[in-house]
């Protein structure tokens, strides 16, 4: 694409072209000094040419990788998050102390097949280990998911290694779709299995790729006969075993995992907090969850939604903007594998009275904005409609009547209107749960504009409410 | 992101989702026996399942990188597409002759701040080489572009490299804006450069990342007062060569170029088509541009547009979709440096008497989908907003009264609706004219959403026409 047809362009169009600059007076609610459309083009003009985001980013994922619950890269990212969080001039920053479960992968973890190729598997989050020295077995393969799973009787199954090869079905456009048609298979392909005498389990990792980078991830041993291991194969190490055994339907698989759950260990929830000039007893929230798969650096997830809410509070407090309902942003503690953090927020909050009007989650990645999905009474969901046009400029086209986010999920019983961020899904899951989630995976403009999205939706939250 | 949320989600707004499913029923215009709704379901499903443009981009990108007008690679890229689209079984595969523009960038080129460190440059598309052994000078920093450079006087700027260092505006939301205004620098630059007695031209690459990669791109020397030499420099070279001028403002710098133009070469457009069931006469054209800069491998300008063009004929065929108008995949030669495919189409379209009523060109790059451009009539317009519904359930929101490409645009006299689709600009200009525009940088998802959104399109063309 070339100079002259821009040109072009802007010349037939200039007229045009101006009025469509997003900067017209459109007004949310009521009379104010400056139009809140000119507001959202000012955070937008912040984020993206003094954006602080992106650098933070960098620096979370070179201080504290692997920070799973539990670990020293956990407690790196606390005191990270901590220290970033008090250098934005904020009202307050608050530790929440929470228990986490604390599961560590170990060593030399290995599968191969017997006499052949090298695959490339991880350890499923939460699960344990092989025997000292590994397991072998034979492999039975079962294409059609957690369904065809049930058909299989203990004759079929005992003594062998199941291998759920079930592909994310790609059809779907959302990627988050296919994602939760295909894993049950890892989330309770251990419980099943083991009910019928397998002596682990393999798992198609889930990724729309074919690729060399098996995709960790929680996993479940409840109502399961035994405590089987469980491993994640890469895709393409799925396709090759899956083409093995139709070579040598008896090959056998040598897995070893060193995994173990240890005792649960304190962490924190770190919340940053910029008091409301007129309703501060009102909270909006905007969050992101600190901890991470201890595989990569938790790029995308969900260390981008962790620092576009801090951003958040930069921006209010760069552009002098002064909410008038209390503003926090939350960075929460074991989402990936115990929801703690979530948890223990939502009973603080309503120990202490904090009455959630709001709270967005920001944990589909860093990727380009496309809009918001909201869980919330109809009267309310009528006032984010009302509130699109301010968004659309920004590319922020949807408004979905169903959404949230796990951390911000245990506030629904207090009556919190749940938000989550809807980025644009198709490149997730090339490095969800994988070593592949670094910080080169995430485009700094992307990123930035997730922010000043979240910051928008928090301006015309703190600025109006929501009907109760 | 965990599998928790996920699962909840699903179990709690199930019943809404089913309904969500983009399979609606919904009628474009009148009574079919598949619906509308259901046909373009199949388009996705095809294109992200059995999809063959990504593989297709590879072998392009592997059998015919660096195919600039003219260059060997041109000719190959013309015969793989030739050959590409003879397999596709669409009933006539043309070339259209075209004589082309040959510019050549000749082998090392070099700039150097004199005893101090290199600058990752490139000759800009068109530009004259430097004398022999190079050309050494002072150098002037223009930071407010073309402006700040028309208040300069003929002393100021005599015997000196003029280096127009104005970055592209990163507050716009879309990027193609932000190119629009800064791109007169590397356009125009060496015209309004050499009136003053420059002696070269040294311009900021149009990219909005920092960065060791430069940008090419044409320019011209229309009215210039000499055809002196042009490069750009990479974003960080041109940091740095600012910052070593706060130090040293008398510091030389020394280019070396080696390009040259040489005479015209024949070559191609290349067209395939099926034919219309019901109104032959009727054209409905979807294409990109199969020349590329020298620098890189074109991925995404314009490999993206040319395979998804074809893509767009091999879904029709594989679905059985047999288009009620002619449906014409066509490549364009010398969109980059000289749009003579372009015209020469346009020029044949006529003489043949071929009624063009639309016309839709991907050269944005392959990534993610967000909607199509339209510069056509208003009650035209329409008929495309009455189509709206059909689109958004895969993300193409955006609908808007403007667009087309350079490629369609000499087809604008006679009637024809331009339309351009537009894909998400967030990333586009990391990789537009360098040498970092490979097949890696593409995303296999989001070229085949594109492909399936123009194919979508298309059939709604050739299946409806337009009001005339």
């Amino acid at each position: 694409m070339k100079f002259l047809r821009i040109i072009g362009l802007f010349m037939l169009f200039a007229p045009f072209l101006k009025s469509c600059i997003p900067n017209q007076k459109v007004q949310a609610g009521h009379i104010s000094a400056e139009s809140d459309s000119m507001i959202i083009r000012k955070i937008f003009t912040e984020a993206l040419t003094k954006g602080q985001c992106y650098q933070n980013l960098r620096a979370l994922c070179e201080t504290a990788p692997r920070r799973l619950s539990g670990s020293p890269g956990a407690e790196k990212a606390v005191s990270f998050a901590e220290k970033l969080a008090k250098s934005l001039s904020v009202d307050r920053v608050i530790l929440q102390e929470v228990m986490v479960p604390h599961w560590v992968r170990g060593e030399a973890e290995k599968g191969q097949i017997v006499g052949g190729v090298s695959l490339n598997i991880c350890a499923l989050g939460g699960s344990d280990a092989t025997p000292k020295g590994g397991v072998t077995a034979e492999v039975l393969e079962v294409k059609g998911g957690m369904t065809e799973l049930a058909t299989l009787s203990a004759e079929q199954v005992r003594g062998k290694f199941i291998f759920l090869n079930m592909p994310m079905p790609a059809h779907h456009v959302e990627t988050f779709t296919a994602y939760g048609e295909a894993v049950g298979q890892r989330y309770k392909g251990a419980v099943e299995a083991s009910k019928l005498g397998a002596l682990g389990l393999l798992v198609r990792s889930m990724g729309l790729t074919d690729d060399d980078y098996p995709h960790t991830g929680s996993m479940t041993y409840e109502g399961a006969a035994q405590r089987i291991p469980a491993v994640a194969l890469s895709t393409n190490s799925a396709n090759a075993l899956s083409k093995a055994l139709t070579k040598t339907p008896k090959l056998r698989v040598k897995l070893i995992t060193n995994c173990q759950t240890l005792p649960d260990k304190l962490s924190y929830n770190v919340v940053a907090e910029i008091k409301g000039s007129e309703k501060p007893e009102e909270f909006v929230l905007v969050g992101g969850h600190l901890d991470a798969w201890d595989n990569g650096d938790g790029a995308h997830d969900d260390g981008s939604g962790c620092m576009q809410s801090l951003e958040v509070l930069r921006l209010f407090k760069a552009l002098n903007i002064k909410p008038k309902r209390t503003l926090r942003a939350v960075l929460f503690m074991n989402e990936e594998n115990g929801l703690r953090g979530g948890l223990k927020y939502a009973e603080l909050a309503a120990q202490n009275k904090e009455k959630h009007i709001a709270a967005i989650e920001s944990d589909a990645g860093g990727f380009t904005p496309r809009g918001f999905g909201v869980t919330c009474k109809q009267a309310q969901f009528e006032q984010f409609k009302k509130w699109l046009p301010l968004l659309v400029p920004y590319n922020l086209h949807k408004l979905e009547p169903h959404g949230g986010g796990a951390d911000i999920g245990p506030l629904a019983p207090q009556g919190t209107a749940l938000i989550g961020y809807l980025p644009d899904s198709q490149r997730y899951f090339d490095f969800h749960h994988t070593s592949a989630d670094v910080f080169s995976a995430v485009n700094r403009r992307e990123l930035e504009l997730g922010a000043a999205s979240l910051a928008t939706l928090c301006f015309l939250l703190t600025e109006y409410g929501l009907p109760q």
